[in-house]
């Protein structure tokens, strides 16, 4: 067996990145479960034709079959490459057993068969957040996730040095009914063209309107619209001075309205309504949200999501929600793979035990269970070697204490300082500070 | 969209449930980190030709594919169907940035292409501790490994009230030196004969044995061998009078002896050597685990490892290992499936803030703010219904508490009680044992 080598776009971390990793998610669960919302997790595999439902992401879906299949057997399941599609699908599953409005938190690996490139993986940890409701939806859970999200990314910001994010939101139920006050039949196709502002530019998206019948003055319109943002309501007077009427317009405007003038009083600055954001997925219908590091815009959106009127329903039921997924992997890979952000050291380990001799291994472990009955993380040394060796072994792991001997004649040593003192087992304390491994970002 | 149906072999849990199983993969990680355990992930996938030199498994995998490849490809990836797998290429691929002995856990799923039954599962969780050193690894790791994995099975015994459990041990350098000190030629075809004792008896593997040229006096030795079972040391006396001498069977009796011996003074009672466990999988080359339930021995092995030697090989170096897995599905899913195992609530949320107008919500979500800077998990109602409504929605999730009003008129329902009082939102506190949902067991 050769030395294997990595596969391209599922990228794995080395131990003192998996502790950041670790940092990261137990925030984010912190934060979420401190607004009521329960994990569930969902299996990885939905059926084909389900995934496959939804637009033009089925080029992307990993197929999963036995290996050992009849060979013309076509393959039923495939792993999902998001998180909503599988939680709608697990909403009207159990809808008979869950209490609505229902709000879950999920935090797994998603994959996509994308080509791999920074910042888009086949493997990929994504952290989302929805509520869901039977018949409708309140609309006030449009203006309460993006501000949880906010939370959350906040404290990787102010804890970890992760860089600050700008969360853009737009309403779908805003541009279509535009569209539509403009006398534009296919407010979807528009939509769908207006989305590719960013990459192509004003004037490759007026010509790909005017291809589809809009006149120039429409195309003017549209494209007007989508250069609209604000931190404020003031946009609404803006889109209004555009002289378009519709009643979906006005439904999207006061919606948006909404979410940018709380977002400014309770996360001040990291919120701005933008009338070009679309988002490819076609299942969203309301609001819309997409978030950029500050500064790091190129890395692409790290937070996304939007409001689904229909994408669970069994026919009788249609239950509406609104979600936003932290991208994790998208968050934290790039700062990885530029020495950004590390753990002070790739163990648990508070305190190694040396063992003076193997016969009296049995000691050393005696002295780790005392000191892991009290919550410090210890491990015994492998070999009794020279103690100059066995401090090596904590030093390469940045383990910060080395202990030595058996009470009543037993010392821990501190290897950075050098300081060596007396303990015992069943009282020392470390550090406050050393109980953990911490993490550091690029502040 | 009808209402979708569950796919037989992939368990998905109730959000209380879930909270169980979060409960206990929280316990196992921290009993893991206790001992120095640092975690790694890694990816879903292998290459399916290092999936399919692990001896007969591979007919169990799972093949993965982009959906859109051509219709010839054959596919490469696999789902890994354990964790050890991985783990011995992670070690391969980083090597030269770990250091050795390296001690690590991971908690994931598995995917087994099995016929599903009870405690078979397609997609299961499993949590692995290893230990692997390059070029040789102290016996010691095969004695502190159980006892590792007993620790954190029994405060699952303790804390959540899971029956005890029963580690079974033996050594497999112990049953071929046996075999070939009887003068057996191929000790590996006669180990999996004796593998199906419990399963056809020993008549059946009797028959088998002289099947594969063994006279009747080998044969009868082979099945004796296997009946010796110990909690403690004795039955190194009982295989001496056997009257079989090997230099293999001699280091893998003193290797047992010194597990079986730790084990009885450190978690008496919990585990024994037995000298007829084989474990399938081909890899493991010395010590062997596997843990039943007491009183749910049906159930299969809940915990199960080994050494390995020689899994993980560049060519020029070896990492040897020995690692044990708890099998977190199969422990809980009979448990959940039994309705045995339970959450005092569905949701983390302590708190229910009470909404008076939509127009308040505001001030209602000021509240919750206050109460979740201090770490009290708070929802904010979903309507402004009359306060009963409102009651029953705190009632139908079990969170103890509704607060209603905002300061300096505000005030606190424990809606178990009925009691209600003044409350400041920056200094209320709950009981302590509302703080987060508890979690009960089958005693």
């Amino acid at each position: 067996m050769s030395r294997p080598r990595p596969l391209s776009g599922f990228p794995e971390y080395t131990p003192d990145q998996r502790i950041v990793e670790q940092y990261v998610l137990d925030r984010l669960r912190e934060t979420f479960e401190l607004h009521g919302f329960a994990s569930i997790e969902t299996r990885a595999v939905e059926p084909i034709d389900r995934l496959a439902k939804q637009g033009e992401i089925d080029k992307e879906v990993y197929a999963v079959q036995r290996l050992h299949a009849a060979d013309d057997a076509k393959a039923e399941l495939g792993l999902h490459f998001d998180l909503t599609v599988p939680f709608a699908r697990y909403v009207l599953e159990n809808a008979h057993q869950l209490s609505f409005p229902f709000r879950r938190y999920q935090i797994q690996k998603v994959w996509r068969g994308e080509r791999p490139q920074e910042g888009r993986y086949r493997e990929f940890t994504q952290a989302d957040i929805d509520i869901v409701d039977a018949g409708t939806l309140a609309a006030h859970h449009d203006v309460e996730l993006p501000l949880v999200t906010l939370q959350a990314l906040e404290r990787l910001h102010t804890d970890l040095g992760l860089p600050p994010v700008l969360m853009r939101v737009n309403n779908r139920r805003l541009a279509q009914g535009f569209y539509t006050g403009l006398g534009i039949t296919d407010p979807a196709a528009v939509l769908r063209q207006v989305d590719k502002l960013d990459k192509i530019g004003p004037d490759k998206v007026t010509e790909l309107l005017t291809g589809l019948g809009l006149s120039t003055t429409q195309a003017a319109a549209c494209i007007e619209l989508a250069g609209i943002s604000a931190a404020d309501g003031s946009f609404v007077d803006r889109v209004r001075a555009l002289g378009v009427t519709d009643p979906e317009l006005d439904a999207g405007l006061e919606l948006l309205a909404a979410v940018v003038e709380t977002a400014a009083r309770h996360v001040p600055g990291r919120l701005v309504a933008d009338l070009k954001i679309a988002r490819g997925l076609d299942y969203y219908t309301g609001t819309v949200y997409e978030t950029e590091l500050v500064g790091s815009e190129g890395w692409g959106s790290v937070s996304s999501g939007g409001r689904y009127d229909s994408l669970a329903s069994d026919g009788k039921t249609t239950y509406p929600g609104v979600g936003l997924s932290i991208g994790v992997t998208r968050l934290l890979a790039p700062l990885f793979s530029r020495g950004l952000l590390t753990a002070s050291r790739p163990v648990p380990t508070v305190v190694l035990v040396a063992v003076d001799h193997e016969e009296t291994r049995d000691s050393a472990v005696a002295v780790a269970e005392k000191l892991r009955a009290r919550g410090i993380s210890t491990e015994v040394a492998p070999k009794a070697d020279k103690f100059g060796k066995q401090i090596r072994y904590a030093d390469r792991r940045r383990i910060p204490y080395v202990w030595f001997g058996a009470p009543p004649h037993s010392e821990v040593k501190d290897i950075r300082s050098g300081e060596q003192l007396p303990a015992d087992p069943d009282r020392w304390e470390p550090d406050t500070a050393d109980l953990r491994p911490t993490v550091s970002g690029p502040a």
